[in-house]
């Protein structure tokens, strides 16, 4: 509540509506809680790799972030744009990767190169809004900008690996697989599948080996498939070889029990797969000779060739974090949670601004998403506890109140005086609703004799859940007790630890 | 890197220039550091004493924020808006604190009553930008919502008080002033003072009271003051007895050495304040009664008269946190730093939305004017330390390299490998850039050894700034030592702490 505009309050005649933008919401409770826990853990992890903060403004200029409509001179629709004062287009950031790129490029003189850096925050997109579905929400990414090493990619991918155990997921909750582009560009290239049209229809085949299996698949790589529904999908009518090199692929990955070494040799065996295959192979190698040497086990970081990441900017090596986990659906059916993160190699971003090619790597999360995997794998901390409040007699007492608030305080006890002006039974469900661990009350009887009543709502919250119905539970949880007002913070203690 | 909207690569074909929109700006490093630890220290403060985090989008309709100018149907040019696909108008958030209004609005029903929040976050103003004036800055608020009483005030200086402090403000180098709206309203209505114009100048000239003195302010007050540079400002023409009063409340808030309670003495002294006056009065006594309560001394909070926080929507109790520095200007002339954050009591602005006036109280400080008031105050740890950064001189001792660095991570020191693909000396001015408080050296000899060279580039910084130099220091801190690879941490230890 510091200076701000003038308001205008002829236009608060008319009541407006009490409501967010399509779109957009609100967060508190535990949602916010498990987020912000996300990001401090995830955040100490970077850190501690030698990633650097970074936080870039919420706007870029549109021309930067490379989001104008082809033909015209507005921005696209996938991003929420508005015209500055002198004219210029400017956009919220649909990502944090473009407004790295355009960071890198304006200061790369006096970075430190290679150049390591760590974001989150709220990213915008313009999208349709729907159930569950945001036009704004929290990405947390690492990139390092200016190295060609594998060392940098394997780097991306074991600090990926220990950011989502700091976040909450056990070991064997997620797996991290790993492909690169340039195998897919390969084995097109070799195979003389050069129209791209067909290239994104065999890799969207690829895709929906989930769903198919390889019959459904091999249809979709050949002359097309008709679905139960009785729809026919064109095929991407490759060539045999190739279409038997994807087959080859899809094996490797879908065998769990390959080391990552493993699965290039059966990748390798596959073959056809040109020069830029081969490349791709040779980088692998080379992440996984560094993965080893970090100390990186099997189980956590898989390679997978049909791993391809969408249409992106990718260039080199791709990766996608994945919750091994069968979750329900809806209704109750077993589905696969999917993908929490991804990243990969992009080597053209920065360029767009400098003409000169960077190499660059990273490796990027939704924060509510990866929020939803830890609460499917049972790893989420349900419980918000709210302070300790204490219950609000007669003014006359205030001061014992407030010292009982200060005291526990003190003792780093979240606590807080009832502040309304209600009667007893609704301070209760105050402090109910406020999710007390305990309520403290101070009656003029309680303080002549020295006192204080403490109300162990925790255990009134167990019972009403009927996770604690049995006698001997009662009785080391009596529900209420009065003590010695030298016993209060020791009494609190007793209930919340 | 997650799926984003397609891009569309035509247009890279012209490069676009890498920079920020006007008024916009990156941060990373000591400011950003700085920043999170204030938000950091702040939000436990806040949290300990009952206040619920609340994040609300960046986004409001713009009826909801009361932003339309009047007369037009296009939002006032304090905000940044755009025009939703809908056609509804939408602007990102102001402040923190119509966007609580309206969630309060929203879910009256359900919210435990009082409702505590604080909240944090950019806010944006779509001003002229210019040098240190951004259009998007963090602010950090706490609210009362639902409580008319003085206790509700008195937490939240309190609370105020507390956060400052938590934030690395030192005893005496803050001070929170306190009035009351009502108190000038009183005295305005009880003298005849009806107009608002006259008002305002009035109030104007008592904001100028650091500036000009009781002199220069009386002019002001009466027919009106010809300045230094021979322009006229007409006065406002203030009764006699009005202007006398006013005279009282500004020689006790320059008398630092009266009590708050003594302060309401000498404001009750002055007379002619009318009922809202007298109510003013009996607010604050509540208030100061709670602040005593709660252990607030009187350096921390003091009563002021004259504090009038703007044009704002206050309807009582007003707030104003001061640092008590004397600070130098551009030219080196003592200058006060002034105000560091503010608040009061609004009690009609969920009423926008309810049409039920819903009593309100809050504090709010802009994150980076606080870092500044910490820089100033001589309390901001300015040092930024980088990680530990290991050399790399031969891709064949990659592993011993990759071990160094997870031996010191595990150890809890920030430590990284060198990715790029430089020689020996970029390596260390690499090192320098990132501020790494030492670069660990494995060269082919030492691994044969089982030695490491550890270089300290703090010691070398330190001699560098000259802050150091002496033999006895010298021998101490040696610069480069070789030792057995196993005193690895403990030698690094040694550096850091």
């Amino acid at each position: 509540m510091t200076d701000t505009p003038e308001t205008t309050p002829d236009t608060a005649l008319v009541r407006p509506e009490a409501r967010s933008p399509r779109g957009f919401g609100d967060k508190r409770g535990r949602d916010l809680i498990a987020e912000r826990r996300i990001v401090a853990k995830v955040s100490e992890v970077y850190e501690r790799w030698g990633f650097e903060p970074l936080e870039t403004p919420a706007f870029e200029y549109v021309d930067a972030l490379g989001k104008f409509l082809p033909d015209t001179d507005r921005p696209n629709e996938g991003v929420l744009a508005l015209q500055d004062d002198d004219d210029q287009w400017m956009a919220l950031r649909y990502d944090l990767t473009a407004p790295l790129a355009r960071f890198a490029a304006q200061n790369w003189e006096t970075l430190p190169k290679p150049f390591r850096r760590y974001a989150f925050g709220p990213v915008w997109r313009n999208e349709k809004p729907g159930p569950g579905r945001f036009r704004e929400f929290w990405q947390c990414d690492a990139d390092t900008v200016g190295s060609d090493r594998p060392e940098a990619d394997a780097e991306i991918i074991a600090m990926a690996s220990a950011g989502l155990r700091a976040a909450g997921l056990a070991e064997g909750q997620a797996v991290i697989r790993v492909s690169n582009r340039k195998l897919f560009d390969g084995l097109f290239d070799a195979g003389g599948v050069t129209d791209p049209a067909q290239r994104l229809t065999a890799l969207r085949a690829v895709d929906k080996f989930d769903r198919l299996g390889w019959e459904g698949v091999s249809a979709l790589l050949g002359e097309g498939r008709l679905d139960e529904s009785g729809d026919y999908t064109k095929g991407a009518k490759l060539p045999l070889g190739v279409a038997a090199t994807i087959e080859a692929f899809l094996a490797s990955a879908g065998d769990a029990a390959l080391s990552r070494a493993e699965t290039l040799e059966a990748v390798a065996r596959a073959g056809g797969l040109g020069a830029a295959g081969e490349a791709a192979l040779e980088e692998l190698a080379g992440i996984d000779a560094a993965l080893k040497a970090m100390g990186v086990d099997q189980a956590s970081v898989k390679f997978d060739p049909t791993i391809v990441r969408g249409l992106e900017y990718y260039t080199g090596a791709v990766f996608e974090a994945e919750l091994l986990l069968e979750t329900k659906d809806d209704k109750g059916r077993p589905m696969r949670f999917g993908s929490i993160g991804g990243g990969g190699r992009y080597d053209d971003l920065v360029a767009r601004f400098t003409g000169q090619s960077t190499p660059a790597t990273g490796f990027s999360f939704g924060v509510s998403r990866l929020a939803s995997a830890l609460r499917a794998a049972g790893r989420a901390d349900a419980s918000v506890r709210g302070p300790v409040v204490v219950i609000v007699f007669s003014q006359d007492d205030m001061q014992s109140y407030l010292d009982a608030v200060s005291e526990l305080r003190n003792a780093g006890i979240p606590a807080e005086l009832y502040l309304g002006r209600a009667g007893m039974k609704a301070q209760m469900k105050y402090a109910d609703r406020r999710g007390a661990p305990a309520a403290v009350m101070l009656g003029g009887d309680e303080i002549a004799a020295g006192q204080v009543t403490i109300k162990d709502l925790d255990a009134g919250r167990a019972l009403a859940a009927g996770v604690a119905d049995n006698e001997a539970w009662k009785a080391a949880r009596p529900g209420q007790v009065t003590v010695a007002r030298s016993d209060l913070v020791q009494t609190i203690r007793g209930i919340i630890e």
